[in-house]
């Protein structure tokens, strides 16, 4: 699926044409069309004209162009926001979020959702199985709106509430009300904790963001319903890139396939970052995903957007090729010289014509035939709620669980292995280490799959402390502590420890355990002498947060260290029958790399299969 | 009285009895208990339900063990709230503070009081003088909430005034109104300066920041007046450490003797800054005090909670008593396992086993018998109200008044010596050296004392330069002139500057007078050649702000260096009518330190009675 | 015109007398008064009493002393604000912004406009010819205040935009509304973009800009219109420093002469950066100007306010002179000991005793008589809008316009050159050199005025790339490019990269053009080798932004260096017809100059004319 966005209502009717001549002469194939269409196809309550998504879509069929069509929701028009001003999202301080830009309501508001419903029907019952893909929405929860604090949210999650905990008496009990006084005697009396004193009560927060995760996947789910009664082609949703609002395994289930929007959203860029977002998306479904946006070179929404050179665009191409993409969609084709992202790159330029970009993606394209399936041998346990628990109320403030993990991520590619993400509900067999980080809490299912793993097992600090309730367990790791033969007897907080791990020197971060070792061997230490790494058979403890080069050092007793240099991802692929390493330079110079000891050089950006 | 505090609500029934077996093994005589029950002793209005009270009350008393009884007023319940929202308390911004945490409520609340001081008169006629001591509600002012400014506070603001200027022609004069138009017509136009579009009149905040701090002085007031309705016991309430929201001074009036929170706020631990808090509660009635919560080890509410080493807890137990403290209560004996606080180390571990700590602590109990009375020989002239100016438009808004005190006090205690805070209305005979720092206004009562007061006595910059009204006095220091025989003829703010003291280079910090100086001799000079320090017979000034070593020097001529060495609190007792010198090493390793010319080898932590 | 800002009503009227006296004594011929005296003179709605204004106008006058009288818009009194709260401004959070300081009002407030036209025409129906000099309201636009979005603000902007567009079709074409579906279908659903999730549409923007700033002008205007109904004598209204957030040169067609608040406001002071401000003030008409408030040596409103030596404000008084202005005037002539500006120093001393300060000023007038006319050699485009245009969805947000433009001013005058501003509708003959950096957007006239130049003209990235709506065009630089002989093909943001200029190393930074290069000489490089200044003919380009000293070696080819040395500021000046150079000595010792290859050895703050 490899194509590019497209905005045919950003242009006068007369471009349209040489742009679509454009595609063709570059091998565009697929275009993503309508997503922020709605003013221009209800112009007012009601008032409906589809003549120009018509047009465009007919034209780019008569062309051979594939369509996905995005629905409109992301953007209810000014005469709607007007009418019901209520739509508009609250935000963390209780303040409204005003219209001007995008985005602008909650899922939870009655007139939202009949309106957005409404013209979901319309476009669905009109283009039904005319287009070969629907992309529901677009980025849900982009600028932090998954969260919305309004009046109709409350009502919302007052009824969640209640269908979870059926009683108050279950509710005070499980969020610990007695607390600081807090227990409710009517459903009436629960708000949201806005502008509190102090810190909110840790059950309840994690509620909310469970609450909030659930109503834009409710949302999607009401929006798939309604394209179903009309269309028998794939629906997606266009996820984003290190973004943890949302519960996107969960979301997931109700797309047919997972896309996400590919860019670099950190301040240094880091290929492997891109590519554990890349193992994350397919790890969703476990299946291929599609880069439905991909960062062109510059984008608009930095402090400072920094240029690419074209051939960066290539490689990025072929990363999302290795990593299991069954396609790439640069964001955007036409170059739009105003609106709020006029400063974006697209692959024309301004005048209109095709920049080296194009060629350079054009190029790339005919690089990556099919679809690869990475074989990743290593599993690293993956939950989007323990990324919440660690937001609320956690011991050290600095800690970030996504952040954490890229480092272990990263250091298992190095050594020369791949790695996927595993869940509550998936399978572990298969897979020759397991690696089960800073997970708060983990389900009775799986802490029964970690003991019956076959292979190493690695468990940190901060795992399985928490019952699914955000309490603090009695003991820790909780079920863990035979198998592992430590008990966490105290912990505490740390900004940055020396440490010592097989005679080596590392740096533990963030956290501390304090281990009672019962059965286990002693494996690293801390500088004051108290146990970092523990080993019992083949079950690892680390009672700290370890950086890559610490999970490097500590991952090489199981994954021995295949690769040696700098700037390269690696990936073992089964082709014909055969197994195969697929490596990509990720440099944009010349590149020696050693991959089971013999020699490679790489071209710069160079996709090569090694024997 | 040692103990801890302990929350009998937050458990099934069936955990009590081992709770007070462990209490009594370790040796917890007392414990302060009931201070977040509201909605446990009142679960709907007027529904009043005190048998889990009563139950814990009976089994502790049983047991032998004290009980400090906290009135729950801190934690209004969800139904009262929820009945009376405007409860609620209004921050600087103007946003209403939500429910959720705690402290949520404005003592200026009409609705707030009725309820507030009923549930008072249930706890005193209930327990009137089955309990040991009463505490009134908890940690006024905490989390920012000395301050509220709705609609309530408002009006309660407008009659402080009235009652303080009688006509709004003395208001306004006072007040300045004339500069920027501001002169009231009418009481009725007086409002809270809240999103201003620049600088507040700083007549006005001097006057805010009075009436908030009286409003909960006087909810205290009228909550120990229910009491004393129904109870002979002490009473007291929580203070907290590194606090100036409140006019403690004020405040402990209505007292019968002080406690304080210790824990320690600031970024870097530092033992001589909690000494300057032991001293401050000290001060406020020079009586012993109590430190009714104890930081046990990690707290909960910092960006990174830091554990610390059981034995930590003994040395702090220790250093209390050594400033005086009369006991020394842990927060808290069991561990909870939910709520806001439950990364917050008690005396129990998550499974409910005996800590380190708890040992520590134990122990550390038997070696601190009876109640030290400390001897100071330096009396630190302080006053909450000047804390207040120096917040309001002034010259250099990165000086911090307790702080710049801090390091005058950690001066006289590294020279071997101990002060004491006195206030405007406090005697200073006694005393050997006097300093008054930093004191913008002085009343004339206390100007007298500076006068009168035999031995050496140290002024600053910054010092009677303010009338009550927080007016600038027509000459500086006011009434001081002909005394220090100096005055201050221009000033400004400054980073940090070198000067001279002394022959000795030292920083002078933040402010920078320029003195016309008529009769005084110069003892230190800036970098620029223009006076840093005077002496006038045994009279001092500095014109600027010194560091902990710059106070160090220029005391010395005054304070002869005792000690040699780091790591050591020291302090003069006498004891059966010997002069005796106790030291407490406050660092975890042995420690040499010379006193008097003495070698003390000192254990870690080690507390001694040196001859 | 020199004096200093005064305000009787501070002051018993004993006071007045010796004031008056101390004025004569130290020369100070003109005063402002009267521009906070709302609540003075009319006590409450309607109720007037002139009596104060009128008894010290008429002091001043037996005495000789001129007056400029300013009109006290700027501070609504209690009583107006209390009866009409929808006078208070709305900030850009959707807050009101309260009373209790100064310019709490809001410009499209229609029961502010009613009552501040009214004391207006008390001023002037009553002063008419009486006083010298008017001054409208003080400072517009200060701590952010030229911006409301209230609702009488919409309702002022929705008229705004009907004026504009006409149509809600031109507005929607003009603004692109198709993007991100914001269509509007009536003027009632504009609202202003406040807290939205995302970036704001970067076309309304700049009209929101352009609406406040002209807000704030139509009220201007009023004033004086109705002033001139009254009265014959000269208005001016007193800009600030540094300050963009009106377009001074409209608002500077309404007043008589232009006068400005000469004060420092970075944190570093620079000499330069204080010339660049005279040189703009004087270039908005292209007259001498009033520096109608001078700092005096310490402020109260920095973080930390430094105090400054003496000398300081006749060296300030001088570098005024050099660079066209009529005259210097303190704020203040008294020392006010109350209020939020009672840190600020004045002429007097708190004791009412004169300062150090008032003698040096006084001693700096007579060294500065008449006023001179600098003759700039170069000028520079510069243009408010554009400012606005830079702060709106650009690609580096770190960039500042102005500050960007104060550091080729500075190159200019370091090589011994003037500068003056010019703006779209200024001819441009008669300068040596022209400078057109970062102009987004540049008019079509001024666009023909640069093609007919006959001097070097220096283009920079980043100029000519907008039209008047904020649209990017579709080439760049817009109608340049033949002229230059380049294309702007592609750009980004950068942080700072290493270039290369006439073999020597630059810094180039915020900006990388790419260029494909015409018809041009390449003069300069970036470190990857593409190009970053160009030359054809006479034509500059610089595809990047230079720092001060790039800019001293780009222009150095047009602008031999003519000055050796530092600290100083240097003019041109015709004077009986013979050429002069004026030379500052910017810094407080002696210092060495090297000026067409001479030495001159100027004394501390010296001002000296050079052969």
């Amino acid at each position: 699926m490899y194509g590019a966005d497209y905005y045919p209502e950003h242009w006068d009717r007369s471009f349209w044409k040489k742009h679509v001549e454009l595609m063709k002469v570059y091998g565009i194939e697929w275009v993503r069309i309508g997503e922020f269409m709605w003013s221009v196809v209800e112009r007012s309550d009601g008032e409906f004209d589809f003549s120009l998504l018509d047009e465009a879509i007919e034209l780019l069929s008569e062309n051979g162009i594939k369509i996905i069509l995005g629905t409109p929701t992301a953007t209810p028009p000014a005469w709607l926001v007007s009418k019901y001003p209520e739509i508009l999202p609250v935000d963390w301080n209780g303040r409204v979020r005003g219209f001007g830009s995008r985005r602008h309501y909650s899922p939870n508001s009655k007139a939202y959702l009949e309106y957005a419903l409404r013209i979901v029907e319309q476009y669905a019952s009109r283009y039904g199985d005319v287009i070969d893909v629907w992309q529901i929405d677009n980025e849900f929860g982009c600028h932090g709106t998954t969260y919305s604090f309004g009046n109709e949210d409350l009502v919302a999650f007052r009824e969640w509430l209640k269908e979870k905990y059926g009683t108050l008496e279950n509710l005070n009990r499980h969020w610990g009300t007695v607390f600081w006084s807090q227990t409710y005697k009517s459903w009436d009396e629960i708000v949201f904790p806005i502008n509190t004193p102090t810190f909110e009560n840790p059950h309840q927060m994690l509620d909310i963001y469970r609450f909030m995760s659930d109503s834009s996947i409710r949302f999607l789910k009401s929006q798939v319903e309604v394209i179903r009664k009309y269309s028998s082609k794939p629906v997606t949703h266009n996820f984003m890139v290190d973004f943890m609002d949302l519960d996107y395994r969960k979301m997931a289930r109700y797309v047919d396939f997972v896309s996400w929007d590919n860019y670099i959203a950190t301040e240094e860029y880091d290929p492997l970052r891109q590519s554990a977002n890349h193992s994350l998306m397919r790890s969703l479904k476990h299946q291929p995903f599609l880069v439905i946006e991909q960062q062109p070179a510059r984008v608009n929404w930095r402090q400072v957007n920094e240029n690419y050179e074209s051939e960066y665009l290539a490689m990025w191409t072929k990363q999302a090729y290795l990593n299991g993409a069954m396609g790439v969609m640069p964001f955007r084709f036409d170059q739009i010289r105003f609106g709020a992202e006029q400063y974006h790159a697209g692959l024309l330029d301004y005048y209109g014509r095709p920049t080296k970009r194009l060629e350079a993606y054009s190029k790339a394209k005919s690089q990556t035939p099919g679809v690869i399936t990475p074989k990743p041998e290593v599993a690293i346990f993956f939950d989007y709620e323990n990324e919440w628990i660690h937001r609320i109320n956690h011991l050290n403030r600095n800690f970030k669980y996504w952040d954490a993990i890229v480092d272990i991520y990263k250091a298992v590619k190095k050594l020369g292995y791949n790695a996927e993400f595993v869940f509550n509900e998936d399978e572990v067999e298969g897979y020759d280490v397991l690696i089960v980080p800073y997970a708060s809490y983990i389900s009775e299912e799986f802490l029964e799959k970690i003991k019956k793993f076959e292979g190493p097992v690695y468990l940190t600090a901060m795992s399985s402390i928490k019952d699914k309730y955000n309490w603090l367990t009695e003991r820790m790791p909780w079920h863990l502590i035979d198998e592992f033969g430590i008990e966490v007897v105290d912990f505490g907080g740390i900004k940055k420890e020396k440490g010592y791990l097989f005679s080596q020197c590392v740096n533990s971060l963030f956290w501390k355990d304090e281990l009672e070792v019962f059965s286990a061997k002693v494996i690293g230490s801390f500088e004051n002498g108290t146990p970092l790494a523990t080993v019992k058979n083949n079950r690892y403890y680390v009672a700290s947060v370890l950086d890559e080069n610490g999970w490097k050092l500590l991952l090489s007793e199981n994954l021995k260290p295949r690769v040696l240099g700098k700037g390269y991802e690696l990936v073992n692929v089964e082709r014909n029958g055969r197994e195969l390493t697929v490596v990509l330079n990720t440099l944009p110079i010349e590149n020696n790399v050693y991959i089971d000891g013999s020699l490679h050089v790489l071209k710069p950006f160079e996709l090569s299969f090694v024997g």
